[in-house]
């Protein structure tokens, strides 16, 4: 049975992981027999929003990890504890957790980085020769890491998204919500979910066939 | 297009709405075709429960509904201006937050009673002849509203829990966790799902029976 990272970033679109694309992410890994990981880093997170207002919940603290942990049922890593070894690839599902809280993309723009203890991790399972899956806004990460690798990647089809992403030598490709996007050379793939998704099942058809492509890597 | 009210109890499985259950019945709902409506009570949550630890966030507090905000994605209604007219139907998923926030059957046994928002809605749409869907432990609620009717459903196979829920008259049938117990005559449809489940995919299989056989009868 492969064993799959699933990499979390909170638990709600707006200032964690996106909750559909991380359960489908889960449940496609399922039923492909796989045995899903999950963790997140135990950091604060970026702030809190309010999912009904959108507004900040000023004053209100919550944890990457703990709130993750909604989302993998109490059944989850430390992401620092989580081994390249112990894996045989890796996913990232999206939300505006991965731009706030596993990097700052949605605040730096061009000038973003990642996490170091997932720019880590996701640099191990490269150089391991292992494939690594990117979620609606989660592949900026892997045009920061493998930018100069000049990785291929989508988040869809947004020109000033895709353009800042690719400052760092990543070469976009525009992609439909149910299509996904293979660097076969580097074992990479990318799907736009919420990045243009308009329903839950236009989101589980591009998740699903990115689950099978970084399944059938591994 | 059949409208479905999904009604939600938060956002996480010891304290609010199962997420992957909720994401479950999105999804087949969507697939279906069918347009969920999410609702959720305006109140504050029984308590927060910390998902990684499982013990309590003392002095914490959130909103049901600005929780399961966050599985809608900020598309959801305060319960009580979602209007029996205004559906065709509604499904309960469950987690701890069914059994915490929509009613008290966590806490008091078989001495519980329903959130009377909720109960109102429930009974007029079954007085309207509109299905009701219950995953996991929400059936608690479908056998306190409609035991007076000796409404046939099933929690799983756990006795207790079940001859707790027959007192009002309802019959408990077991149930495998990827099937589904039907009450056509009225019109009530419920599934184990995490109360027997021991993957998402088992617990998908009972709610896309479920989602399926409640757009049938709607």
């Amino acid at each position: 049975m492969k064993k799959v990272g699933v990499i979390l970033s909170g638990c709600g679109v707006f200032d964690g992981a996106e909750i559909h694309e991380s359960v489908l992410t889960l449940l496609a890994l399922d039923k492909a027999n796989a045995q899903a990981i999950c963790a997140a880093p135990n950091i604060p997170q970026h702030h809190v929003l309010n999912h009904l207002t959108q507004k900040e919940s000023v004053g209100e603290s919550r944890n990457v990890l703990v709130e993750a942990a909604r989302l993998a049922r109490g059944s989850i890593l430390p992401l620092d504890k989580l081994q390249a070894d112990q894996i045989d690839a890796a996913i990232v599902p999206g939300g505006f957790g991965a731009a706030k809280n596993l990097c700052d993309f949605a605040f730096r723009g061009a000038a973003f980085s990642v996490l170091p203890e997932l720019a880590q991790l996701l640099r191990a399972l490269h150089q391991a020769g292992k494939p690594l899956g990117f979620i609606c806004i989660a592949p900026a990460i892997a045009a920061s890491l493998f930018g100069g690798e000049g990785v291929q990647f989508t988040i869809g089809s947004d020109p000033g998204t895709a353009e800042a992403l690719e400052k760092n030598g990543a070469k976009h490709t525009r992609c439909a919500v149910t299509e996904i996007v293979i660097d076969r050379r580097l074992k990479i793939v990318t799907t736009p979910a919420y990045m243009l998704a308009r329903s839950i099942s236009e989101a589980e058809a591009g998740i699903s066939k990115l689950v099978r492509a970084v399944l059938d890597m591994a």
